[in-house]
């Protein structure tokens, strides 16, 4: 995996960069739709691709271990040749889901023991067992098994979680290491940055993230409930001590303002529920602002939800039919606010990397976040 | 409206035609998908064109009537500009959904008086309503209102109904022929025959409607539980009454073998809900037979849906990721299925076609009835 740095904007810590993997390459800033049971909710392949222009998505290990479970991956040839996606895959590595998910989890020394949400067996997640997993997930970016600290947290339990979380990460490297990919094409590691919003936690983390030399590198635990501009200054402290020639994930980040702020902190990748999530709910993101769907101020504008943007979801269908999509709880109507909510997503990171390119990062991003986040 | 005979097969009454409408040509047999609220289940409008190849679709006259309403449709300029779909529709009177989704219905000769299953709010619908209602909603093909009977019914009561059902169609034709369409195109009134079960009633219904002359003709009050032979033989004697220079509509049916079966009786239209009700359950109708693709036998099977069909429906996704999809109650799932099983539906009629216009139909119907209904 190579990243190349194309870019960066005078003004800001925003850069634009390509990340070449082996299922091809990926523009930075990104913006990955998060496929936690191997498909983004209520999306096709073909709608991903060809509309949306996604160009790498993610997929949960928790989720994808539980079903279809590992024989039907191996026996499939990995997740890609499971689900059809054959551009890049990013699986996490189950951490968040086992604490967030499953019930009655005891988290030791050698891993994570947690029944399954589904049927209540019992299983253990260890760094690596979750590395073996991810192998046969087969995704081009894997993910070190961590914890993910909830917030507020004790200083005490986040220093002791995080040296943890260290550990765990060297023993992730060894496996990971060791082993190989099992389709005949290379996959990376990246390691994850945890601490809380502790400043000295973030910094120590930071740097020991950093020495491990991996092709890229994550930042964990934010977007849990902290104030967003507690989120900023811990990306900032951050990105500062990560290396600038590998690319830097923050995970789990969030509403487009969040996206926007954070690049101009530094960081190329992002993944989030959010604009699949609340399109379920009616809830879309246009490049006019934000609007809810199933409001009756919708019931007669026969304008599209969003003319700026390409593909059918944003421009085919008009903001009254949706609404009454929405009204009669059809199933189209997540489907186009998914498709449109996630189409708009990736054209503020592709718009992003143009005005980094062209050196006006800073001023577009000052009326983007302003504009984006309008309530219409 | 104009329809062209252009092929009759010579062992079977099956017809191959052209009817061309305001919205283009249908080449018959064919069979609508129904839209119920203006939107097919899990399917959107470019799916429906350009991979299932749909050329014609069906909406509900009761669904649209109480959602969006007629104002919205009014102010969208009808039911095509409301949800995009630019090829024919046609809508059904609302009268089968009176008698079966709402409360509390009461049927006077003015016409019937119920309760939305929505709100609860009462409604009157008359014939001469109905016109004006499907004049606003703008189908190219609209339907008379009649009273569906249930079946088993008595004969007094399949008598008496089928003569207000006939005193009703007078109304309607009054009401259409004396009002023009809204929206600056030619729309249609078919009548429809009922008469239950009994061979009297149908022949005095078929005679009825057929000396009506209107460009269309439907058979109504049929699949509502009674044994296919008995339909097959209501269909046919129907069919030899009707003109034949005429398309003729069975409504609600049915199985792919229903279909080819009343094809053969001389039927050149067919609407149902069972492709996409029954993908939705995870059935899937193939060229090979009927699959439950949520089985445990399909875990591991890796090819896909139906490799002879076109779309990626069919051909893109295997059954062990569409079974991984409905294990996991993940919409993609319905989507898939819905859409594979309208291309398959739509693939039946065109062969039916191919094989009429060819002569050959009578030997690939026998071939064909057995094995689309076989389980695999």
């Amino acid at each position: 995996m190579t990243f190349d740095l194309l870019a960066q904007d005078p003004a800001t810590k925003a850069r634009a960069g390509c990340l070449e993997t082996a299922h091809g390459a990926i523009e930075t800033p990104i913006f990955m739709p998060v496929g936690t049971a191997g498909t983004v909710k209520a999306v096709s392949q073909q709608t991903l691709k060809e509309d949306i222009q996604a160009q790498i998505i993610l997929g949960n290990t928790y989720h994808l271990y539980l079903r279809p479970g590992l024989d039907v991956l191996r026996a499939a040839g990995g997740l890609h040749q499971f689900n059809g996606w054959d551009r890049p895959i990013l699986t996490d590595s189950g951490g968040y889901q086992v604490y967030s998910l499953s019930n009655t989890r005891k988290i030791k020394e050698e891993g994570v023991k947690f029944r399954s949400h589904i049927d209540g067996s019992q299983h253990l997640f260890s760094p690596e067992g979750v590395m073996d997993i991810q192998r046969v997930i087969g995704a081009d970016i894997i993910m070190a098994f961590d914890e993910c600290t909830p917030w507020p947290c004790e200083y005490d339990y986040a220093a002791r979680s995080l040296d943890m979380t260290h550990r765990w990460l060297q023993r992730c490297i060894q496996r990971f290491d060791s082993t190989e990919g099992l389709y005949g094409y290379q996959q990376a590691l990246f390691p994850i940055v945890q601490g809380s919003t502790f400043k000295d936690l973030r910094i120590k983390s930071a740097e020991f993230i950093a020495a491990q030399g991996r092709e890229g590198n994550a930042i964990g635990g934010l977007s849990v409930g902290e104030p967003a501009e507690l989120m900023y200054e811990m990306t900032e402290l951050v990105c500062d001590i990560l290396p600038k020639d590998k690319p830097r994930y923050l995970m789990g980040v969030g509403t487009p303002a969040n996206i926007l702020e954070n690049i101009a902190l530094g960081v190329d990748m992002f993944d989030c529920v959010m604009p699949t999530r609340n399109a379920r709910n009616g809830m879309l993101f246009t490049t006019q602002g934000i609007m809810n769907v199933t409001n009756k101020k919708w019931a007669n504008d026969f304008t599209p939800i969003d003319a700026e943007l390409g593909g059918p979801a944003s421009t085919f269908y008009t903001r009254a039919y949706v609404r009454h999509l929405f009204q009669c709880q059809e199933m189209l109507g997540p489907q186009i606010a998914s498709a449109h909510n996630l189409t708009f997503y990736l054209w503020l990171v592709k718009e992003a990397r143009k005005q980094i390119v062209a050196g006006t990062f800073a001023p577009w991003k000052e009326r983007m976040v302003k504009q984006v986040m309008t309530r219409l």
